[in-house]
């Protein structure tokens, strides 16, 4: 299983928003995510995410909470375990990431971005919840949400599939 | 990096003990831990939790809570990742575990058990936070702990070294 990371940055009533439209045979192409990446053998997941957040975007992390873990599964892509964090970062944006293009966008514009199905689960999930929660969202081939369960329970999947 | 979990079931002062007596080339040999194991394709870190208990004591998880995440840096048998939970639980003991023998233990004799020196610093934490943390344990060769992190932060190891 893939082991990532993935974080959204918040400034005041903003977050840091990547558009993936760089990297060749991006299976986020198109759509909008956090910043994160893969864990590198013998690197813990708040290790990964500081290092990734760097790399991408020029900023150190502070305040960096881990909120949720998130089980992928994934036929088209193969399975994937994501740590899921919040923080504030110091620094200027370097804005050169190689794989799309960075804004910061206000939280309340967010839905109206392309999105991957199953963020419009847990990005809510970011404002209504304190505690660490465990997700997994179960994609079909050709990327239609097809369940979701939160900590344990089955919740309603949002839509009608992937847009 | 192997993907394991691992859960400390409370029943009133009492924590559920697995003292790994029966399974051959053990790296848990002879200490007191609790109970979990690998994480199977497909399966989310709270599945995981679940079946293994129910496999390994008869008992059913409830009130599971995701506590830690915790990386093992683990030289002599491989880096690990470990999904910490707690839990209450209901059913009988089964008491068949073929990886060693089941106790329930007052929390406050555990200190007193042969532990991984690593299993001292986390299992206070059970006790003293409430929000998940993130700790990384780097073990040498030879099984002393040699460095602790919590929370992105190094804090002092306990003991001189894995008894």
């Amino acid at each position: 299983m893939r082991l990532t990371t993935l974080c959204y940055i918040e400034k005041e009533d903003r977050v840091l928003m990547l558009h993936r439209v760089r990297k060749k045979h991006d299976e986020n192409e198109g759509k909008w995510i956090g910043v994160g990446g893969h864990m590198e053998p013998g690197e813990s997941p708040d290790e990964c995410i500081r290092r990734e957040t760097l790399e991408e975007t020029g900023l150190r992390l502070r305040d960096c909470r881990l909120r949720g873990v998130i089980t992928f599964i994934l036929p088209d892509w193969g399975d994937e375990l994501t740590f899921l964090y919040t923080a504030a970062a110091d620094g200027e944006l370097t804005g050169d990431c190689w794989e799309g293009v960075l804004r910061w966008v206000p939280w309340d514009e967010v839905p109206s971005l392309p999105l991957w199905e199953g963020d419009r689960v847990f990005l809510p999930l970011l404002k209504s919840r304190t505690e660490c929660f465990e997700l997994k969202l179960v994609y079909a081939p050709g990327g239609a949400l097809v369940r979701c369960v939160l900590d344990g329970e089955t919740i309603p999947c949002p839509g009608a599939g992937k847009s």
